[in-house]
């Protein structure tokens, strides 16, 4: 089954793709589509008449230290996925379209607008990535102002992302989509080693593979603690102890793992919790390197009602 | 001529009252309405089918030190003046609708979405108020997103807002209103005496009044200067020594009369200009202070293209 894919480039042309049709879902990507993006878009195109997929690398989210220009790029195969599913419109924007007065990584010289969320992007990974919910914020306001769609996708994985766009969209009113409107999809794992899926995965040697499952174990570990009455200071340090032997071991195969953080937040305003109360609910979740990888991944515990 | 004059407190009813209508037109105001607001309500209702008038004294565009509490207030007035125009319906928010994560005027602890105009805040009115605009983007996008207004009106006197909105409008994408549907109005001025109309004004003494046209009067006699060949930093320099030496004459009434500032711009970028290029225009603009009261007005030279 596969059919015409709309490839739009243009505000004007997404505007004239988005008028002729009353309802559709949207599911903004940064392209390295991986099963993870493909769960996105087809529970996008089960629920909407119409989807559009976007593939934009965003230099705004991006420290000028971090990975852009080497981000991993596959546009052939993501066109091939997004036909095969099928999908009706993909739009692929120059930078210039969605940052018409330019953009420059270093956030005291960039000019135009931007959208901070305070409150919800100073934790968690905006402890590591300073600047990178501002870029992330900014981006999305513009998605969705062109795309203008009734629902929009986003995985658990980057799950800070989901509940401060939400967020955004409380704060602005935004109508289309509505904050209930944006949804939250369970985060697609490695069958069998339960690793998160993401795009920064390719950049993991055989080695550094075998050892990554340990972010999502630790995660695991230290939910079902804190779930079962182990106060969260003591479950956290417990979950940074098996962080810990688990870097001296992987050492001796030649793989550097360093942890990030380990932290549970409140489900709604993100602020971190030190008590766990099941009825609020809470994300617990985590960030590790591997060797130069970043990665990513969290659990939600309680009555959250995120997804 | 007198109709129904629609109350709206909620995103909801304005929702509601909006779908019904194909097109409208906007004029959100903070109130203590005066001839320069009824003249772009005039215009509103003059260009659309149907008009929407907010009234919201938006505690982010206040500083602290800052006259909120005491910003004037004539609700009873107002609706009257509207309800003669006539206008369709008038948006009253309370706060906690347009701040649903609450607002406090200390930005540092501030929570929720804010919007930035980078490049075009931290001049002019922004480096005498530096969380001005801030405040200012944030709730006409908010604004906006609510009424989702065919067309929006706003005064020249305030020129950086809407300059800036406009930008912010063309950075973000928004389909409502559209940046070219984002409208400026000239300033509506006392008859004899050319004074700049501003809800402030409410704050002058009788002395203060007789003082305050002096701010139109350097203006008008700087952009003369500078139409005319002088230089730029020649003719502002002329422009604040007549600010000195009406400061001195007006001591002598009692009235403490304080130049601000004085200052050319780019009517695109808001960059400060030291060259006129008449193809390119510019924005002359100057701010005083007459005992508390702060006045601002200014003037548009040459193919600005802002009106």
């Amino acid at each position: 089954m596969s059919r015409a894919l709309s490839v739009l480039r243009t505000v004007a042309e997404v505007r004239a793709w988005r008028s002729g049709r009353r309802t559709c879902g949207f599911v903004p990507t940064m392209g390295a589509l991986h099963a993870g993006h493909i769960d996105l878009v087809r529970r996008a195109t089960a629920e909407n008449e119409n989807v559009i997929v976007s593939i934009f690398v965003n230099p705004a989210q991006f420290a000028p230290s971090e990975d852009l220009s080497t981000y991993p790029s596959t546009l052939t195969d993501d066109m091939d996925h997004l036909r095969k599913l099928p999908v009706d419109a993909l739009f692929l924007p120059d930078v210039d379209v969605l940052y018409p007065s330019g953009i420059v990584q270093d956030v005291e010289r960039q000019v135009g607008t931007f959208v901070d969320v305070q409150g919800y992007s100073n934790q968690m990974e905006g402890r590591s990535r300073p600047t990178f919910f501002r870029g992330v914020a900014t981006v999305v306001l513009k998605l969705f102002n062109i795309v203008q769609p009734t629902r929009a996708y986003f995985g658990q994985k980057d799950i800070q992302q989901a509940i401060l766009l939400r967020q955004m969209l409380r704060d602005l009113h935004l109508a289309w989509p509505t904050p209930a409107n944006l949804i939250i999809s369970p985060t697609t794992r490695h069958e069998s080693t339960g690793l998160a899926l993401s795009s920064r995965n390719a950049y993991l040697s055989a080695n550094e593979l075998e050892v990554s499952p340990i972010l999502n174990e630790v995660l695991r570990l230290t939910a079902h603690a804190i779930e079962t009455g182990q106060s969260v200071e003591e479950a956290l340090a417990e979950g940074l102890s098996v962080f810990a032997r688990t870097s001296e071991a992987a050492r001796a195969r030649h793989v550097t793992l360093r942890p990030d953080y380990l932290i549970l937040n409140d489900p709604q305003t993100l602020q971190p919790l030190s008590r766990y109360d099941p009825a609020r609910g809470a994300v617990l979740s985590g960030a590790c390197w591997l060797g130069k990888t970043r990665l990513i991944d969290n659990i939600l515990l309680g009555q959250h009602g995120l997804l």
